[in-house]
């Protein structure tokens, strides 16, 4: 991933540098089982874990040779010291090192993540609770609908990204899963027994059966739960750039001193970190597709999920980091216009409160389709001409012989359309 | 989704008759909730429950003119009972019906589908228990490796479907959600416990917060489960093909009587269910890419999800559906070679134990690479020329100083490889 | 695909009906060219044109036995005729019946879409041309920019959609490829020579080599290409949709007698068939991933690309022809709203113009980031108070220096900000 | 792109220093033509090009402030000569820069990706007609059909590679497209005549109509070409996988002194560089996704698309001219094993000409689903068996009675199978 959308944290654990120290890790620890075991001599990964210093450069530069990375990289460490390496890798794969240390990089990577939606989340409800009883129009297909309020729009999200949150640690833990099985999973020249001791040094668990490797539709599940968070991200702040866009402005992204938002119009301000978040949020959405392609391998496995597990892994986690720390500071800085939110609210007087009237004169009487057509030609009139919904009620033969004036004004309420907000905020915050 | 694929139950489940009747059973649970608050008219739901026929090219006639399916189907059961509809859908908007509806609808679905995976794994286990035994050479890369066994191959699956069974229904679960919380889901004219009532009659939680829909993040994970479970279907699928094709002939998908593999060919005998299931498992892909951008929707909703559900939905889980039953019936109906298994493991001698060999050098005292390169030499040398292993090593002269014929024949047997094969059986079939 | 997608003219064009009368035709065609060679008899293919009454459920019934649909086509038509069918297929593999049926079929879509796509392509110069000088505020970001004028946003999809037509008839021009070349490509049984003569008559060209099959790529370009043209309709769907939203009200999709916006919400006026626009070009997206999944297949074929394509095809061309219909039924009851473009376009005073101002005082000797500093402050005060651009920048010490009141009036000018509309017109247009 | 896949000259074209150079080119000329008018004093842009030494690490500090990569460009270049950049950008907008730079960067790039298609042309044709006559069984469904050649199987390659270069450089001519139109394309503080002679300048012409940005439409086209290309990458990839597989053993990917298989299994030789090459196409699929879901942008631009461009142009073109270059060289150096081509072709005596014995009883008055049975039930009999497919004809009664074992031999012939491969390789090569 390129720098611009990196954060140090996940940018060190997809290094060369870890990669190459968890294949170190799990090798070690390995053989210390084998000392246990008998078979290497005491002292061996004591020895190997003291002395060696892992030099990327020379790894990649034995590879030229072999074409092979795990190879080169046993090499280098048989390089320095090659008795203690004798036993080094004995009845392991170049797979239950890769696979292994993956598992011990992913769990890195989701730490992380899972950080990062806590603090999100935090967030989410401070918003959530400081604007609850904010009123704000509610649309729907862009239209003025009914009132709703800026914290409750805040409340979906806390709701929605705290099951993420569990989506997401649901997947973690199943890439928490290590294997040390050897070259097709049968343990020929290893044993269970090995394996789970070593694993559980490592703080994995050993998959209940692997081939050569562990079944990627475990990384395909991890992909897209990464790509459904991208999508909750995606529409956050697609609605925090519907709330900026001139006409509305009830919600300003964090605009610096010294921030310019145009080079040629001075005047602007744009929503660029949302816009932003929007068009990462599609690259998720693409590596979830490389990661359910992957899964479809040949026999006891091929290597064709090993190239776009290179670049897709890296690339969603550190992506999914810097975007919801990126949200999570925008949102710190969001400017809220309860003022604006009122002004638009009210913008076209009481037509909002339609299905008010609809269910006062159904209360009344009427059939339904008949009072809709009642209260659609008042209210589309209203809109049109910009006159007056419950004054136009009252002059319409067909509403004004059920509904007094005072009833038509009682259904324009606000408060009355907002007094569950109390209801539904406890469910989501007790 | 075309007749080619589909199977009545899932096909019935999504017609646009059991459509309706979900809507219709919603809509006359509310009205009783609505009786029983005294806003209706006591005996309204039972009467409309007894006396509406739903009859759909009447409803898509007053969709014509009113291009809004809900109020259609409203206006169709207002048609026929006027007095007793008065109150039908008081409070609600369309999409509580509509989300509620469906999720009724996708919970037949889930519980075919989760019948299906209890099929699947039943014939994976006795494949997997019957074949255990079974040697055949375990292949990576497409390259002859070490020995697995027929039996290991169907457990992996079986391991695999196993987690899949349990991912889709957390996901089936998400889905088991309602709400009729009215228009942006504030339930202005409604109430939580109206909600929680009706719901709770209909099987279906609330979902704790809605805008005036669900919110859609669970479709794209139900859809996202189904993608997955399909990559695994394709890689069962594509290693049966592997499996059957000509130089292999380890495994054959059934070929009835009269059965025809090629208008022009007439010798041919095709994995054609196998192939099918491949290109059908492309399809789950792409439906939850859709399922992904249908995420993002405007404020309290936008519309656009709806054209492509209307599509997806259906498509997904009857493709699922046919897909596992496809699986099903081929696998039940698998010819298994045991003998051409061996034929193949054994087509180049001892190679394929060039592990073992490695594995007996380092303890003869040799440094992993050293060996390694005593190994492979003799190895390639063995395939090129169709050599003899055991005594191209016995006849190199860094080899043969360490070790014994003896002692390399001891290493070429695969019954040492395969000993751990109960052990791994265990920890998945108990 | 569902009815409620699908025009009638293209439905036909991928029933079942339709593809049996292209095997059909390219059979009986075929069996022409051999009877001119002298190896069938002299009149078969009349007998078989003029005699065969097709009947797809007996095709079906006799295919639950052969499990290969071409041989039971076959069959069907061996059952009329037996004597004059006995050189039918003679020399042929079922795939050269299948794609060169395929390519008859994509010719007939095609020319149905390229005539949806001159219409929009009318619509939209009609659009263009009629709202050439309605000024409009121009948005970028969601945020007001510069004017732009209401014709400019038509031309821009004009001069989009005919690139796209151009596209289009290159990639359905690819797929004019037929081929009768056997088996696995080789013309074993059959010469380039007939292939050509038969092609030709079905109006079709040879592809140049081929497997059993027409290499997928090709295919899978013309997906993309729909996919490609979907991206746009969603783009000028989603702008309607924006100029339609409550706070914009600019555009207005057409709104029948009669037509209901919301089952609960009497005054909405939504803009749904943009909306449905949107959600079907995901699924157009989702179409061209599968093609291109498509492409990779085994050796001389393997049959995965089959049960997809059978599914895609017909989808993504009905659903194109299906949209580009709507879309342009839609264009064409679009109701315009210059007044309130008027309005939108002069809701913050002169702020739209500070490019012109920048401008202005880099002429007048600032230098362009601190001509920009003076401008940005003044344009955001302006912008936060509702004040007046031009006084607060006349009230600026470091402004007011430079320029004079009469100097930034006349940069607050949309006339000199459209006067090159005319120039852009004429490129496209001519 | 992570080194592993990158090559040179492709890094350094997406390079942030190219990036800048780019920027600076345009911006300079567009001074020039500035200064030819009048506007600005003769000699700035010289002054510029001569004075200004871009420091990325410079731009980047600014953009800490400015949060805009153009602006703290311009910034930079104002730092060094302040007076001589007092027209430097002036009537620009930064996309202008933007999209007329990528267009540079992509002509770079495309060049370069061309020159890579000529080359895997030129390997193709090489290899196709160096093995026009090594005879080899075709495989549909991947069991044996009937023979093809090992040339006929690059031939097809070529072709398709051909039909890439083509859409390639159709795609990259769309791309050769700058704008110089200003803030939202009306060229309000600009001319389309300065922005014809800029473009004219730098090799590009001028997008017809824009907004603040080259309409994206172009850009996921050439993103949807280059997945279209990596579809063809991998099914030539692919079937050399399969060609390498050990029961096959026909084609040998290159195998370097010193190069290891596997860290477990010295005997293994693997198709790395194939398998390699399918999991990137993979990822060139995935881009595409994000390409088109980058064109829906909102009004006159949003800039959504700008962070996933900023990532997969340079990604997908990285990735293609390292995928073309690493096909080029594994073909260079493939083994082709005539000799176990034939043992494969005859490894099931006569059985793969059936078509031609079912051919010889048509003629011979058989109906083809009667002579069909016949065939096919000696053919299957032949393979189970392991038979002889002429002899066991011979000894069928209803065979036998028709043809004679001589006519029976006649048909047993690759020879007669292959006779239009000339004619097929006269129709690619000429």
């Amino acid at each position: 991933m390129i720098n611009r959308y990196s954060r140090t944290q996940l940018s060190e654990i997809w290094s060369e540098k870890t990669r190459y120290e968890k294949w170190f890790l799990v090798e070690v620890e390995y053989l210390r089982a084998l000392e246990e075991e008998g078979i290497a001599e005491k002292g061996s990964a004591d020895i190997i874990a003291e002395s060696v210093a892992l030099n990327p450069s020379r790894i990649n530069e034995i590879e030229e040779t072999t074409r092979h990375d795990v190879i080169a990289f046993l090499t280098h460490i048989e390089e320095q010291v090659p008795s203690a390496s004798r036993f080094l890798h004995f009845g392991l794969t170049s797979s239950d090192v890769l696979d292994t240390g993956l598992a011990l990089q992913v769990r890195e990577a989701s730490t992380a993540i899972d950080k990062d939606l806590a603090d999100l989340l935090e967030v989410l409800r401070t918003l959530a609770l400081a604007n609850k009883d904010v009123p704000m129009i509610g649309r729907t297909h862009g239209i003025h609908a009914e009132p709703v309020t800026a914290g409750l729009f805040f409340a979906h999200y806390y709701d929605e990204f705290r099951r993420h949150r569990e989506r997401f640690n649901g997947a973690a833990e199943e890439m928490r899963a290590g294997k040390l099985s050897g070259a097709v999973g049968t343990y020929a020249y290893g044993s269970p027994e090995r394996e789970a001791k070593v694993l559980k040094r490592l703080g994995l668990e050993p998959a209940a059966v692997t081939t050569q490797i562990i079944h990627r539709e475990r990384h395909a599940n991890y992909l897209n739960v990464i790509a459904l968070i991208g999508a909750t991200v995606e529409k956050l702040s697609l609605n925090i750039r519907h709330h900026q866009r001139t006409e509305v402005s009830e919600m300003f992204e964090p605009f610096g001193r010294g921030q310019k938002g145009s080079s040629a119009m001075p005047h602007k301000r744009n929503p660029v970190l949302s816009e932003n978040l929007c068009g990462l949020a599609r690259l998720l959405r693409s590596y979830a597709m490389t990661g359910l392609e992957n899964v479809a391998l040949w026999h006891e496995r091929d290597i064709s999920h090993s190239s776009a597990e290179r670049i897709v892994f890296p690339d969603a986690t550190i992506l999914l980091d810097f975007m919801l720390a990126r949200l999570d500071s925008m949102l710190k800085g969001l400017a809220i216009k309860p003022e604006k939110m009122r002004e638009n609210l009210e913008r076209y007087g009481g037509v909002i409160f339609s299905e008010g009237v609809l269910s006062l004169l159904i209360r009344k009487g009427l059939k339904r389709q008949e009072a809709y057509r009642i209260v659609q030609r008042n209210a589309l009139k209203a809109i049109e001409t910009g006159g007056d919904f419950a004054k136009l009620l009252m002059e319409d033969d067909d509403a004004g012989k059920f509904v007094s004036p005072e009833e038509i004004n009682e259904t324009i309420d606000a408060g009355h359309s907002l007094r569950n907000i109390d209801a539904i905020f406890k469910r989501i915050f007790g």
